[in-house]
């Protein structure tokens, strides 16, 4: 069970996950050994056939009538850094504060074959991770002491991934992060003085400019955002405002399946399969936001400078990102839609 | 020259370092190349007998009154992420804003020998250092263009350093950051509730609670911080409140040299010369701070939760990392303060 731990300076909280303690010599050398990248898929838990390696699945999607085999697991992770057994009471030790890290912390197994990154599943199958996405998220809110949830992939070991077969993962927090608010209050300050959303601003002069668009279809714009913090950073806005990503029609999602399938395909062509990590932005806290997916590629290092200051330094201008992302060829029939039959419950 | 992009929802400056500007194939297996271990003397820019590869020191400090060698050298960066030939004029594009990147960025080449780190300089060495970091910064903040100094260094590849040279940086920013501002205003609303600094606060109850101390001397005190984002995270805090460093006594400065090194070579002792991120904080834009120094090793990943909420998951408490730090033994003698010679200007 972790320990939530407030900053008293910036009220920052922190999630020490004392189960997970290391010794010093755990540390050295940890940057070959990180990421297992299992080659052996009698050893892979996330392999169909080894269910047994995981808690019992909190959702299931079956690819046949008689449930043999699934699609689409979503399981609790094994080593979670917020989960449901308490209460969020919270702690004063003199100046400092505390809370339980009471939530929760699942895993999508967005696939059952091994090595197959969501760049390269099928349509029908993307979709299924974002049906997942929503119907775990619609569950987890229910839960009256989670009080925001990120969805967020880690692709690759650079990235934080752990285990190479693809998933994603879903964490409710029992604390609203600083970070949310900052951008509910930015586009909140835009809003009271323009009357205006700044996302919608931003989409309209994203058309007009062109340059740092990356693709688009009825429902999505993917660009590289003006202040990238990060080389070949790319945002996804749907055209249509809405606070809550749980809201989108079913349109909508197979639009987003093809616009993050044609985007993350994009990336792996352009980078040669880069690590990267994905949050789906989007808020119950408040009505007054634009849900967001945000897409950073992992290819620079956050040094003192940024540390220190929150400033990045980005070598890469969005528009340049944006133009070789644009030039890679990406065949039609990888994008097809065809035989995209939409599930959702 | 870098152009600075503000982010229209958090406020937040990016800079786009447009002359590094990469193609997508230099960011192919960067993770291997990107850290230049120097082992060829001959080739280090940094080496004694190539002073010629860098631009004219800023700031030498000589082994001998001929100055036929020296101890330390402060010169330009050979790639600045800011620099002195703009002014800071903002320019709006739309609902964007943009500056020029005017500032400065200097490098500390800390000492002429090749291969030793800050953690086994002699303490004369280390308090060299520290006259370095107080000059430059007296230097820079007569520069009305410059609104904030960071004095930071980058040890091992993992941390983003590119030469293994000892050496720290200085960067002289036309804004104030995000961070910083955050910082002074949890400091002023502590001080506006309860009359007191958060800082001075911190360090009584670390004094009394005991178990986050790594070590301390008449004017500093080392902790791990309550709250800390990362495993082995310190801070070096002043006893004597003062918003800026660079009002630091002789006293004082030889303090902070045989603090920052005892923690340091405990950091080197305990987990095998970790790659770390050093940070001094210190403000010229108000009053109202306590100044210090953080110390990150660079033992684990921020990943997609990381980067989606600001919320950090460490998986060392730092009580247990703190007494790991204080059970290193390290020997009186590399400790030694007898033969410290003070340099002020």
């Amino acid at each position: 069970m972790g320990e939530l731990r407030k900053d008293p300076i910036t009220r920052e909280w922190v999630n020490i996950v004392v189960e997970r303690a290391k010794r010093p010599s755990d540390f050295y050398h940890q940057e070959e050994s990180r990421f297992v990248r299992i080659s052996d898929h009698s050893r892979c838990p996330f392999c169909p056939g080894n269910e047994s390696q995981t808690e019992a699945a909190l959702l299931e999607y079956p690819a046949d009538e008689a449930r043999t085999r699934w699609l689409l697991r979503v399981v609790p992770n094994k080593f979670p850094a917020f989960h449901g057994e308490s209460d969020a009471r919270r702690t004063a030790h003199g100046v400092y504060f505390t809370a339980a890290a009471v939530g929760a912390h699942e895993v999508v197994i967005e696939t059952p074959e091994h090595g197959k990154s969501l760049a390269r599943l099928d349509l029908f199958q993307v979709n299924l991770v974002l049906s997942a996405w929503r119907e775990r998220y619609l569950a987890l809110r229910r839960d009256a002491r989670i009080k925001y949830i990120l969805i967020f992939r880690n692709h690759g070991g650079v990235a934080g991934a752990s285990i190479d077969h693809a998933h994603s993962q879903i964490i409710g927090t029992p604390i609203i992060p600083q970070m949310a608010l900052t951008k509910i209050r930015g586009l909140e300050r835009f809003e009271r003085e323009h009357g205006r959303c700044i996302y919608c601003d931003i989409i309209e002069q994203e058309q007009r400019d062109g340059q740092r668009i990356v693709t688009q279809n009825r429902s999505f714009i993917a660009f590289a955002p003006f202040a990238s913090r990060h080389p070949f950073e790319i945002w996804i806005l749907p055209f249509r405002r809405d606070a809550h990503f749980v809201n989108i029609s079913r349109d909508e999602q197979r639009d987003l399946a093809a616009i993050l399938k044609e985007t993350l395909l994009r990336l792996d062509l352009c980078l040669s399969d880069p690590p990267y990590n994905l949050m789906l932005l989007t808020t119950d806290f408040s009505d007054q936001f634009h849900w967001h997916i945000e897409i950073i590629p992992r290819l620079s290092i956050a040094a003192g400078f940024e540390l220190g200051t929150g400033i990045f330094c980005n070598v890469t201008a969005p528009e340049q990102a944006a133009q070789f992302l644009r030039e890679v060829v990406v065949s039609t029939s990888s994008l097809e839609t065809r035989h995209l039959v939409m599930r959702r419950n």
